[in-house]
């Protein structure tokens, strides 16, 4: 990494002119206005006419400069190491958290030298990456997978879960489970129907920024997960990741509720339909219960896990001219249940109508969710939906598309019976169903 | 319609007690504190703890009720009427707009005694329902269709194009399409892509609740639509609707950027990605401009209208286990594109990439969307994305997944040939590609 990593042009010459380097307390000047902060590295191919800084509030800005900026050095600052620490002998008596690693970012480092990621190993490294962790919990790190999250499958959902499960029952205080965040809403859904009513917190976490990158958000969701997985009054399987694009606080996310609603964003995580169970504070370490309905850790170890899936099971996208045969093509390849994803309250167009009364007399389960995202599908409005639950569509009421799909596939590796399967679909089995609020007042404030 | 209608159990005892009619203006006291409102009516099957008030705000707002709930009376209401009135003289002079009416609830009557919802076939019907038209504009309305959007099709689209195309070349103001929500996003895109650069507002328009309701968006949503229409200084496609659950501001959002975020809020419609053109306040029908960078209204009546599209393009949204055979079957079926909805930056499992060779060496285009929904695909970040550019995929930058499908199936009725294919398809023609924001600094704030 150059002196000035990232900065090229006139942003360089500024930098450059000043005597300042990455990681210094510099003043910005333009127009009367100041700003302070830590110079920060820039991503190769990044414009010329911003400089990042890192202010007091955790925020890295990137501040437009012209040719009336000033730069001042004000302090010398350190440069980011990556020497590997010894495992601190303190954390003997600490809760027990079992970190496993299934690839992604978040419990990586960076080589300097080639740019590649490599899997942070062994606890020794996630202390050394991540120094507060030795204050919150004995870590175990262990690697289940290398793999990119998009080429997670239900095969992969079973091992966590068999993995996880017997973690507890060897006694561990609390798991993480690291991983990519392109897939987390899928696994965390998963984990959710697998480990019933498990004791521990068992709690995914991923970061949208790699740790070579100065707004990286993997050491504050790194401390947040393994703090509530080692201290957090509830059981069950959570999402934790930030709140904001600030470091300061970290949401906790209910497995089944939970999305990738941003590309980039390091607060990408959404709950929808739903409050976030709770907020955990990065610098005081505190948990602020925002729900209290929850399942309590219990000291027993004991959790009955169900690692089946069938993937036999898929997900459909309704959109205007969508081809009905895409829906005999399932049906015809032995797939035994499709998750729609309609419109609205929940409708397809009329020309599906064929097809899906043949998926239906062929076994399969049909269940309807909504594009929207947000909201309840209801099918008793329109004739639409009234048709669709006559051919034998069975109204998911606020299930995520996502997380009704990953049910589907749980529901029909628990099950070969049609109507047992149609009662768990429409059971709210792990908080994937939210209770209706009173008829007639959905979005009003209620007094 | 009873007097009490939806009223039952305690709150219609309640109601009774006092006296108190549907429209009485009533207060509600518990516990020392107090509400005052117009009561309204509930739909059947609601509960019996809540009475439904209109504020003075226009909020409707439940009010859960116990023993110690009182009711008085201090005013009494009118019940409303759809008594027919005729047109109005006074709206000679005022700017012209044609009301077309596609389906849906929001320019429909509803008849009290059989419950029937039958469109409004005439001017006359739009004063008599919204008496504040007369005042903001000189209104034809043409039935187009009487068609659930789900049911709409490319072919719909098309007829929709040229229909307001020849409305434009007539001479009018403005032109508002009535439809119903659930594929309103789909068909504003449509027509964005389809009308090059019109002189006047093209404004889609519909509600969420229909006009029988007493929360009804229908006539605000209509008076704001109707008004942007006819006075609005921009031109181009958009979409009115409610800003937030109050009848006090809508939001004039751009048709390619809109999408149906919830499936019954009255603000289920986000601009996504990008910033509403404007706002519309209702009670003084005032237009304020929010983004300067617009399409200016122009005194030609001249439009350009290039309706073909062919449907022969789908949108396929990844998930974990996804059958690449999927993609496979397009590509026999003869498919000439298909949209992907991929994880976070853009990515589908390794499990796809020969299915989708396969189906760039057939001459598909393949386009790359993220069902994050908000932020940007970047292909550049990780080898999955490199590898898909490799095979042929082609990143969208932040083109909404379903825009991008509309795009396509427009962009394959224009062109036959593959490179002018995809140039079109990454080249911004209608608004749907926000600008990037400087590099490294995409979600801080700039300075």
């Amino acid at each position: 990494m150059d002196e000035l990593a990232g900065y090229r042009g006139r942003a360089f010459d500024l930098v450059r002119t000043a005597g300042a380097s990455i990681g210094d307390r510099v003043v910005l000047t333009r127009d009367g206005e100041q700003v302070e902060g830590l110079l920060m590295p820039r991503t190769s191919g990044a414009d010329d006419t911003h400089l990042v800084l890192k202010l007091g509030t955790g925020y890295n800005v990137g501040v437009r400069i012209d040719e009336s900026t000033r730069i001042r050095v004000v302090g010398t600052g350190a440069r980011p190491t990556l020497s590997r620490a010894p495992k601190p002998a303190s954390t003997k008596g600490l809760p027990s958290v079992t970190i496993f690693s299934t690839g992604g970012t978040i419990a990586s480092r960076v080589d300097y030298r080639t740019g590649a990621v490599e899997p942070a190993l062994t606890a020794e490294d996630l202390y050394s990456f991540v120094p507060e962790l030795a204050s919150e919990a004995d870590v175990t790190a262990k690697i289940l997978y290398s793999i990119f999250s998009e080429n997670l499958t239900p095969t992969h959902w079973k091992e966590t879960a068999e993995s996880v499960s017997q973690e507890i029952r060897s006694g561990v205080d609390g798991v993480v489970i690291a991983q990519g965040t392109d897939a987390l809403g899928y696994s965390a859904a998963a984990l959710s129907f697998a480990l019933q009513k498990p004791p521990i917190p068992v709690v995914f976490v991923a970061a949208q920024r790699s740790s070579d990158r100065p707004s990286s958000d993997a050491a504050s969701n790194l401390i947040g997960a393994v703090s509530v997985a080692a201290r957090a009054p509830f059981a069950g399987v959570y999402v934790v990741m930030h709140e904001w694009v600030s470091d300061e606080t970290l949401l906790v996310h209910k497995g089944t509720k939970v999305r990738k609603c941003h590309t980039s964003r390091r607060d990408a995580f959404k709950s929808i339909g739903t409050a976030p169970l709770a907020r955990f504070r990065v610098e005081s370490k505190k948990l602020e219960i925002l729900e209290k309905d929850y399942l309590a850790r219990s000291s027993t170890r004991e959790v009955i896990c169900k690692p089946d899936f069938d993937d036999h099971a898929a997900l459909v996208k309704f959109h205007p001219a969508l081809n009905p045969g895409i829906i005999d093509w399932y049906a015809e390849k032995g797939y035994r249940g499709l998750i729609l994803e309609g419109t609205g309250l929940g409708h397809v167009s009329v020309s599906c109508f064929p097809s899906l009364a043949r998926a239906v007399e062929r076994g399969m389960f049909l269940g309807m969710t909504s594009q929207c995202l947000w909201g309840r599908v209801d099918m008793n409005v329109y004739s639409t939906g009234i048709d669709l639950q006559k051919i034998g569509v069975t109204p998911l009421e606020d299930m995520l598309p996502e997380t009704a799909l990953v049910k589907l596939m749980w529901v029909l590796g628990q099950s070969q019976d049609r109507a047992e399967i149609a009662r768990m679909m429409r059971s709210n089995l792990a908080g994937e169903i939210s209770p209706r609020r009173p008829e007639g007042i959905e979005d009003e404030k209620l007094h």
